[in-house]
Order: structure tokens, then C-alpha cells, then sequence
């Protein structure tokens, strides 16, 4: 499995790091975000390191399905699935990942 | 091609609403929205009716490719991709779509 130096995200994969994992399968982890800007802030992400681009790029099946059901069965009145590219849109970590938010009337989107 | 009624993004597919099309092909569309919060704000989708848990049951790939590779053109310094799924995360259109947002220095997604 393709792993970088110095990615949170891998070495939370790798069992190096602490996260609290709520989803898992050989494929697909979900862990909760260290932030808390919402009830409900999970990120969802391949095992394997990959950039965001390489995630859009045909690999967000898998990692887009996992984060709606979760997103629904932990946000009954809805929630948000995002991707941030770049320090325009506040990407702060290269290992590409999908937003899960909800738990609240959330704003707007930008 | 499925498609529903008093729906605005099926209207716009038949050619019977006006939209500004971006990207087209036999599968997906991307369109101008007409909110103007950011700079760039398109929404792409799947030229059939799906609600936004059937385009991300399986369905987000062709549109998630698309969206990411059109962001990554126009928005050169960062973008976002978010769907909202529900009223508390301010879904207004059945047809599931994809947001592109750029241009600008974004805010916080929540």
C-alpha cells in the first residue's frame, strides 16, 4: 500500500499515530477530525495515500459512498461532503480526503 | 434517460430552461450557478434525475473526475467540491449535484 513520509493520515493507517476510527474496511477508513466546528466533523479517506486529485480522479467511488451512508445515518437532517484542493480552498493535508459535516444548521458553503 | 417533474437541472438537460453549459458529454453536465457568492460557482451533475444519495451511491465517479479536473482549470489556486445533502445543509434541488466553488480565498465549509 503507497504510504508518504510525514502524513498524519498514513501514520494513523499504519496504527503510528492516535485517531478515532469509526469506519474501516480494507479499502476506506473514517476517523473523526481533531476539529470541532461541528457536532459532527468526520473525514473520510483510501488507506493508500493519495493527492486529492488522485481521489477525484475515478478513486472517490468507493470513499464517496462510505461517507453518504455514514453522513445519513449520523445526520438525519442532512449534512455536507467536501473536498478542499489547495490553500485557496484551506486543504491542509496532501493525503486526499472527503469531509463529512453535520449535527447543526450549517451555513453556507463558502 | 430518467428525469423528473418540476425539476429546474432535468429542465435545463431537455433544453427547455436557459443555463450557461460549461461541460457537457453524454453522461455529465456542468453548469454556472446562479448564486454568486464566489467568483467560480458551477454545479455539476448527471444528465439523468438522481437524488444526491444515488449520485453518491456509485454514481459520483464520471461527475467527481469531471468536476475536479474543471476546478482544477479554472481555479488554479485552490477549489472546493461539496454536495449538501438535506435542509440543514442547505440542499435546495433534488437532482444531486456537485458544487465547484473557487476563485477567491474560501472560508470555513461549515
Amino acid at each position: 500500500m503507497k504510504r508518504a513520509p510525514y502524513c498524519v493520515f498514513c501514520d494513523i493507517v499504519a496504527g503510528e499515530e492516535p485517531a478515532s476510527v469509526v469506519y474501516e474496511d480494507d479499502e476506506v477508513i473514517v476517523i473523526r477530525n481533531v476539529l470541532r466546528w461541528a457536532p459532527v466533523m468526520l473525514l473520510a479517506m483510501t488507506k493508500e495515500h493519495r493527492t486529492q486529485a488522485e481521489l477525484w480522479d475515478g478513486g472517490i467511488g468507493a470513499v464517496g459512498r462510505v461517507a453518504a451512508e455514514i453522513g445519513a445515518k449520523v445526520c438525519p437532517d442532512g449534512f455536507r461532503l467536501l473536498s478542499n484542493f489547495g490553500f485557496a480552498a484551506m486543504q491542509s493535508q496532501e493525503h486526499g480526503h472527503l469531509h463529512i459535516v453535520g449535527g447543526m444548521q450549517l451555513g453556507p458553503y463558502v
